[in-house]
């Protein structure tokens, strides 16, 4: 029928039973008569298990030989998962990343795909092999181990359905979809049949936690289609594709992200330049700026607010307050306030769902601390106490019950 | 000074305080100016674990998949220890068994060492790193990962050593050197300065369970300047090498074997060719002979008695059953059995060595099943719950308390 890349990730192999019901989601795919190149994660909490023994021995490992350690984690699932499939009396070889054709650039922790070799994948496949890949890890041009960071083993697997040019790729997760905004928390909230890839974008970044970002961003640029699903129930997940308009939904979905910081740095001169030099230099020091507000001058001062992720406030400090040109500048940083977003790729043709959102934060009696838009999305800053009562009022104004 | 090999076992680096403690050893060593190649073992239980981990999924895993698995625990402490040493801030790169070149034999589980590429092992050294190799492990003609065997970290250890041309390989374990008995059981066991790779083959094929045969046989071969200690004491070991007769000791050791089972053919027709029939069989199916007995042939038939290993009882019950050839014949396998050995290159010209042995043995009351000897060896055959009776017994008649 096919080539169907299938990613697990790791709670989806924490077990020997659960080891078993991904051989058996995987066999019954290989039956259908396709071919199945498999994509794991390390086991449940293996990954921070083997961290911290690193941390045991050293508080700031060795970038390498952390990438050395790291390895073995896959390694282990991708030998079970094989005996598991094995043991159903199926075709089967397991793969380390290397042996995969993984190869990436030097950097340990967050190395990028530089090429895929498709040799050994081929050859494989074409002995009518099921084969199972270590996600999250390649090798370098000294021959060294690397990973690919957080969320590699779903860039792995798109990155293998674009060279291999996979009808599909499937990414089980612990959730069967892409929702509207997420299940447990927000009433109503409604499981998506497809989304595109600019959407899913910018679920990701805002927090939905489905998908790692960069494996969209991937399938995006290869075209390869994807869907999210669940390992664990049998049943259609979400879709994401380049177009997906066939449900005409304006909205696709109400984010929260609680990862944010709200930097103000007040009493700036009002002269030309100010902003470049604060962001050129927080630029330097690979500071990610979301939403940016700068107020009227008034006085000869004004002030510049911006929101990042909380790992970056001691950075941010440290560069505002160490910069001469700017000695009367005063930092106020934030981490109790949260961002709420709609996403859809048909609001930019429909004015109203700004207007809409902010009824809705308007009638729960939310302030809004700061606003931005794009042309698929409107993100607002609140208090954080207020996020979830947000995301339900806000949700409920797009998808009221039906 | 020289380029030095230290092997340490999976007890050596059980945890962090452990590998910290290996980290002291090897650098200790650096710093006095040697060039250090280090090869571990997994840590403590890991290997169990692991293969606990399989069993739960399959009764009987896929041999490839086994060795893919198995390879990640030397990968684990190859990492830390790395991290330990760099943590003492001395240059250190790990590297698993494909990258310091081990090219086996494709048999998964154990694999023979074919080659080793030294290319990056040289490099590094070249670069006065101290080198972390994983043991066990190497890769085959497919590229897939291999190991090799109970032991193989020793001989892994030994084999990097003779293509480096090692000034000296040391192997540290759990005890502290070689000894004339087990020292937890016999009073008196004495440490021995030195002995040779054949005294030590004798003493490590009868259960003396300090170095690995494969590893000692290597040594010879390649003349490589082997030493057994300890991690846990700063004290100088035994010293294995071709001539080590400086102690002009008669014997070397004393050991017993409790992995026994003494195999009697009965009623076996008196005619040519029976005995070679058998064991030919026998080595068919790798059934190892150790110890073979025949008795004078009487009323047309014979018996033939020999030990083997407790694993092999099943085989050799199912040939012996199912000969045609001898219908008539009985087997009769008994396991209550221990091997007890004197090992030393001195008795060959003294022929008093083996009434010696015989009369601690008698004096003890102890009943003599089967003798086997060779240049170097005297065996013996007894029940085995008088195995440790027997072992102080001779060990007393050769080792006076002095």
């Amino acid at each position: 029928m096919g080539l169907i890349v299938q990613k697990f990730g790791g709670s989806s192999v924490a077990d020997a039973q659960r080891v078993n019901n991904v051989a058996k989601i995987v066999t019954d795919t290989y039956k259908q008569g396709n071919d199945v190149i498999v994509v794991v994660s390390a086991q449940g909490d293996t990954t921070d298990d083997l961290i911290a023994k690193a941390n045991e021995i050293s508080a700031k490992p060795s970038a390498r030989e952390m990438d050395m350690l790291l390895c073995s984690g896959e390694q282990i699932s991708i030998a079970l998962l094989a005996m598991a499939i094995k043991n159903l009396g199926f075709p089967v070889i397991s793969l380390l990343g290397w042996q995969a054709g993984f190869n990436t650039s030097s950097s340990y922790g967050k190395a990028r795909i530089k090429k895929i070799n498709d040799e050994r994948l081929k050859n494989e496949i074409s002995k009518n092999n099921i084969v199972i890949v270590a996600g999250f890890q390649g090798i370098n041009k000294y021959d060294d181990l690397t990973t690919l960071g957080r969320g590699g083993s779903d860039t792995s697997a798109v990155a293998i359905a674009a060279v291999m040019h996979a009808d599909k790729c499937q990414i089980f997760t612990d959730v069967d979809g892409v929702y509207t905004a997420d299940p447990r928390k927000v009433e109503n909230a409604q499981k998506l049949k497809d989304i595109t890839y600019d959407e899913m974008l910018e679920l990701a970044t805002l927090g939905a936690q489905v998908l790692n970002n960069r494996s969209v961003e991937m399938a995006k640029k290869y075209n390869v289609e994807l869907e999210v699903l669940s390992s664990l129930t049998n049943k259609p997940g979400t879709i994401v594709k380049e177009v997906a308009n066939m449900e005409k939904m304006l909205v696709r979905g109400v984010t929260k992200d609680t990862d944010v910081a709200r930097v103000c740095i007040m009493n700036l001169p009002d002269t030309p330049g100010v902003a470049f030099k604060i962001f050129d230099k927080l630029a330097a020091k690979n500071v990610n700026i979301d939403i940016i507000l700068q107020s009227v001058g008034r006085d000869g001062t004004k002030d510049i607010t911006f929101t990042t992720t909380c790992d970056n406030c001691d950075t941010v400090k440290e560069i505002i307050e160490n910069s001469f040109e700017y000695q009367e500048a005063k930092v106020e940083i934030n981490t109790n306030v949260a961002k709420i977003s709609v996403v859809g790729a048909g609001m930019e043709s429909h004015p109203g769902t700004a207007s809409k959102m902010f009824e809705a934060l308007y009638e729960s009696d939310i302030n809004i601390q700061m606003i931005s838009t794009s042309e698929i999305k409107i993100s607002v800053l609140i208090e954080k106490e207020n996020a979830d009562k947000a995301v339900s009022a806000v949700h409920k104004a797009f998808f009221p019950a039906k």
